[in-house]
């Protein structure tokens, strides 16, 4: 039996805002920094390690698992980051508050964009300031990776190669794994590895910093997830 | 013309008490916290970005880069950690009083041990505490590569082929590059580097925190280096 823990940023500083942070790189609040301690405390109480770390190229994830590491001594595990992990790209809506957002384009169709797998947000155009081709992080994606929009199922056909290639890769090797990363991209992948339904996915909601443990069998099938708390 | 930047940690807890460190995990005082943001500061202002960059396995380092490259807003890019960049590791003289292990083993030869590339502090034995055989972050070490001593050629040995096969291969296909690392694994670098005799880097005292710039050109030889103040 093998673990892997999955954990989603502390609170940033656009969720405290109740704004859509997509792809913008904002950091923890002070609350999130709590947060991300805390959960690296609760891990360290329940006597969990890992050989390696995956994040996003965003600092509430990046940020969130260095100070998890910090509370287990671990600082030293190579950390790998990646595109592939950020929070979906949420297109025009990024930066926008919620609020104004559902008094501007009705409760329904944002529960639509935020929920609906298949629905997509507006795009961005290539000459706005969110566009993240200006941004040279992403220098190395090709045209038709840097996303314009996505909806969930477009993040998870660009988390899957990352989690395939990489991450299995790491836990077949017998590497106790920790993937700190986005509400949407933790989605995405959970509902690959449960084979949830679209149904079922528009109901998941992922806590900030809070270790969701999912215990896998040799073959990496889930035998059982779970929050630890 | 490239730019590499060398970076010694901020002081540590141990640098502060005066004590042989070298592998010893031990933190940032609060004032090497002070210095290393005020390191990023200063390679902001200096408009210094990075695509890669290398640490050892120490907190004290990893640390320090992680404050430069928060300050950088750079926290995104690829952050390799290897052993090859530890500290000279100091035998059993870790742990020990600077002024203390003077009054027992005289100033002449303290001098020696930590000044003369090729002499070796007394050795640890396979049951100390201290032996890197039982800790976990050196489990894929060989038998011959975990020490029991050290003398600045051999800091120097492990520290090259990290050198050679990771750090110049990312040069050479134009990366820039930072390597936060510690007082005796950079003097062992610029020694190489520079083809200082034994006699000249007896006299190498590497500063806590200070970027240290290298100008080099297409083949990597150097033109010349400098402090940022």
């Amino acid at each position: 039996m093998q673990k892997l823990v999955l954990l989603r940023h502390g609170e940033s500083v656009w969720n405290q805002e109740n704004r859509f942070t997509g792809w913008t790189d904002v950091d923890l609040s002070p609350e999130g920094f709590e947060q991300a301690s805390r959960a690296g405390k609760l891990l360290d109480k329940h006597g969990y390690n890992f050989d390696a770390g995956f994040t996003s190229v965003l600092k509430r994830s990046i940020k969130t698992l260095h100070f998890v590491l910090e509370e287990l001594d671990h600082l030293w595990i190579p950390v790998t980051k990646s595109w592939r992990l950020n929070e979906r790209f949420y297109g025009a809506l990024q930066g926008l508050n919620k609020d104004e957002t559902i008094a501007k384009y009705g409760e329904e169709q944002v529960h639509k964009w935020r929920r609906d797998p298949n629905e997509h947000p507006p795009e961005v155009t290539h000459d706005d300031e969110c566009y993240p081709g200006h941004d040279i992080r992403y220098k190395d994606l090709t045209q038709r990776e840097i996303p314009v929009t996505e909806n969930l199922s477009e993040t998870m056909e660009r988390v899957l190669p990352f989690w395939s290639e990489v991450i299995v890769k790491a836990m077949r090797q017998n590497q106790k794994v920790i993937i700190c990363a986005h509400g949407n991209s933790l989605r995405a992948l959970i509902k690959y590895m449960d084979l949830l339904s679209d149904e079922d996915v528009t109901n998941l909601d992922i806590p900030t910093a809070t270790p969701w443990i999912y215990e896998l069998d040799e073959g990496l099938n889930t035998i059982r997830h779970y929050y630890l708390e």
